[in-house]
């Protein structure tokens, strides 16, 4: 299915590593939807990964940049901007590192350090992107940002330690922004809360498979598969979606509004099997 | 714009009366998108509205049904899949009625008589149709059924009375079918919380100018028209969202989350003038 | 413990049954705050439970009344002002009522009769005794209104069917008289989402056992029993919460902001055992 | 109004400065109910504020140390633990500052450098005061710990800037820390939402008076003091709520569940004086 909905948009797509990656799927189905973008990451993530792969089908050009370093965000809006000729339409931001989750770090004794740096790479990178896109004017009228996000930052995930916070932090970004690009520049600016999804982002948490096959069991329509928030994402850059902004969209086969599933009560002890 | 997204998808619409009508935007604009469906409303807004002439424009099928009726629903259902050739892909639900804010009763008076009407006719009416839907197995996988709300089902309007507590039963009904629908047939169920649109529905309440203009000024990409809602609702009929369900959706501009604008803060009495 | 926090209050109780009901516990304490009040039910549930042995306990008087009947209302609040020698300071709406739980009736396929009687019994009551209280200016100023809630009215628990539907509109309700009574009486009101409660009305609910115990399993302190929960409701009928109003208060051990505790992710079938 | 709910109890209250803090009132009021407690804040606001007129009054010893440092915050709970002579049972983190604020930044051009400081001050602060508490086995079981934080959290406020970041990731962090605190050492954690409050801190906020206006016109019960907070909080202190945790607990007069008022409606422009 491609129907060329963005047909002539232009784009930034932060994040894509490998096949499994969200923003690899999302930069796969803008192109198929007839999007151009550029492709971003971080050197090193760009050695590790395979995004010249990316890069070479879906026709794009690679800018390497640090996200977190305001200069570097500069230079990159600058080339994406020469590159495609002018103002662009979309940006995605799906990044996120919590050096406390890799070291499986119980909350109770996260280091400082490490929550700062998840803070500023996993949240306070999209402040940093936002303000260089508008110090720079680099976006067109109804451009759309979206960021990745995911509902612990609502409700807490045993074992998602300071992640939980930098989305929660991320999402508070996303609403805050949106009054200024809405107002200023008829920008939207939104987040999407997707399913728990296999990618090296994900294999990153200790207990990953629990929170993919605890989702799994509680949503009515299973999982979201990154392909299928690719899907969603594309309509997210769109003209179909004009007013809707300062949204955290949860994109997750019901997950979220579901308080017990029949799968998960199966799986409960009886009640005389415990002392409850 | 239009691509085509809805091609070859069948569906039933409920509400348009005339073009201010969301629900007749939303026809409109699904018969841009290469579907077809048929039109449905009670036999009185029949006579009082236009009806006829959208189904002209959108060569589609007038099948009049009262919404409260499950033999009726039954009688519709079945009247549909006969002229669809099969099962459908997309249902609209954009219907509401009180006439406690008809007759501009206030909220610690209303007539129980009419809450129950409200409720019958703007939320358990939608229950009664999927409860239809399903047992006559009218829908195909991956179909998708939209309600529209409003964001007085979360936070109070002075002035909307009992159609506040239809739209959280609404809201409910969604989730609670979304279960039962994502389990046995992929089917995917959300709600619309959209701006207040000037429409019939909208001129019934009393003071819908107050609530239209305090959503523009709060708003930072301003109130969405019906036109963009039937954009928004055209997509949430596609495929590009086949993992969405049981979520109430703001199409409002950003007012959900939105505490305090700038707009509205130039309309505060400064400090001095008053007692605070 | 009982600090004497309500003293000199008057209050009016419903739907205490038996030593297990929370609006028993809630009398009990109550009392020992030092409050006066009314106990009331319907006739028939006065019959089957102990009541009166309530009654004696707290030196309360019973006034039997219909809570959907709002002629039954008048009568009740009128002998209970007479009773109480003025106005009140704290009403407990603690009812509800589904046949369709009864019956264990699936949701896609609930009787509409008896939706009609769970909304009327378990939500509209609410708004009728208000309406009542107000018509009568039974409340004295500051005075508390608490009506129980659940959870369900915002996430979906299989086998609640149409009362996660009441509870939303009860929770509605409380919102939108929140305006009425705080604006004209300087009254609050709010609902509690009390944790699964072993009582008559949790043994109503056929899996009401797979409730408690994965509430029991996600929340950090454990599910909050009808004890701890007349703890909480005193202190919401005393002068210490004179400006909370409009709220769902979750008195459940932490269960509503847990995604997935470190017990229930154990429960999880591992993924090689499963297809996933 | 004083029931010694807090009798016998120890406490430690961080962040007040004069008779307007909030904090100051909570300490007041924590007093008459018994308790007893250690005041801190920083040294320089030690100095600015009339912190020893409150230890005089309340009988309490002043213990000066940095929030932000873990190694002061080692000494602060050590010193509290031998001052009162055992664990302690109540925690209030009253503690907010931001320099975009106080310099006035527009939100897209906000310095990251201040921003780091509002986020460390204001939020992880709070961590990092939690982590210490468990690590010294400082809190008795059902103590209960409260952090202030304010709606914009939640929706946006104009002109609140990187606040709004602070208090969604403390709110955040208010979650994620209930887990543990609740698992191990059955204590409760949340977050008091309460009204814009004339302080030292509001006084921050350049449009501080919009926030104050703006609320006082939507609340039915108008703004709650900080009088009115302190006793509020002293309930939260007390064993009236020990199943409550991991909450945001809006202290508001309503607000945050109201769309819009009758007062605010009465300001805006009529439809005619408007061009929408």
């Amino acid at each position: 299915m491609a129907k060329n909905i963005l047909n002539g948009k232009k784009g930034l797509i932060f994040g894509a590593l490998n096949e499994e990656s969200i923003a690899w799927q999302i930069a796969k189905k803008c192109h198929e939807e007839g999007a151009t973008f550029v492709l971003t990451n971080k050197p090193s993530s760009i050695r590790l990964g395979k995004l010249s792969e990316l890069a070479e089908t879906t026709n794009s050009k690679i800018i390497p940049a640090e996200i977190t370093e305001p200069d570097d965000l500069r230079r990159l809006i600058t080339e994406t901007l020469n590159h495609s000729g002018g103002r662009i339409d979309f940006v995605l931001h799906s990044v996120g590192m919590s050096r406390n989750i890799r070291k499986n770090t119980p909350y109770d004794s996260i280091s400082y350090e490490y929550l700062t740096e998840t803070l500023d790479v996993s949240a306070i990178s999209l402040h940093k992107l936002v303000q260089t896109l508008i110090s720079l004017d680099a976006l067109n009228e109804y451009a759309s940002i979206i960021a990745m996000t995911y509902v612990a930052s609502q409700r807490t995930f045993h074992g998602y330690t300071d992640m939980a916070e930098a989305k929660a932090l991320l999402e508070s970004i996303t609403r805050n922004f949106g009054v200024y690009l809405g107002d200023h520049k008829k920008v939207r600016i939104n987040a999407i809360s997707q399913s728990p999804t296999p990618s090296a982002a994900g294999s990153g948490i200790n207990n990953f498979s629990d929170f993919y096959t605890y989702a799994e069991l509680m949503s009515p329509l299973g999982n979201a598969t990154a392909a299928e928030c690719a899907d969603f994402c594309a309509m997210m850059f769109s003209d179909y979606t004009r007013k809707v902004t300062m949204q955290t969209l949860y994109h997750d086969g019901g997950f979220s509004s579901v308080g017990l599933s029949e799968h998960i009560a199966k799986l409960l002890p009886r009640q005389d099997e415990t002392s409850i």
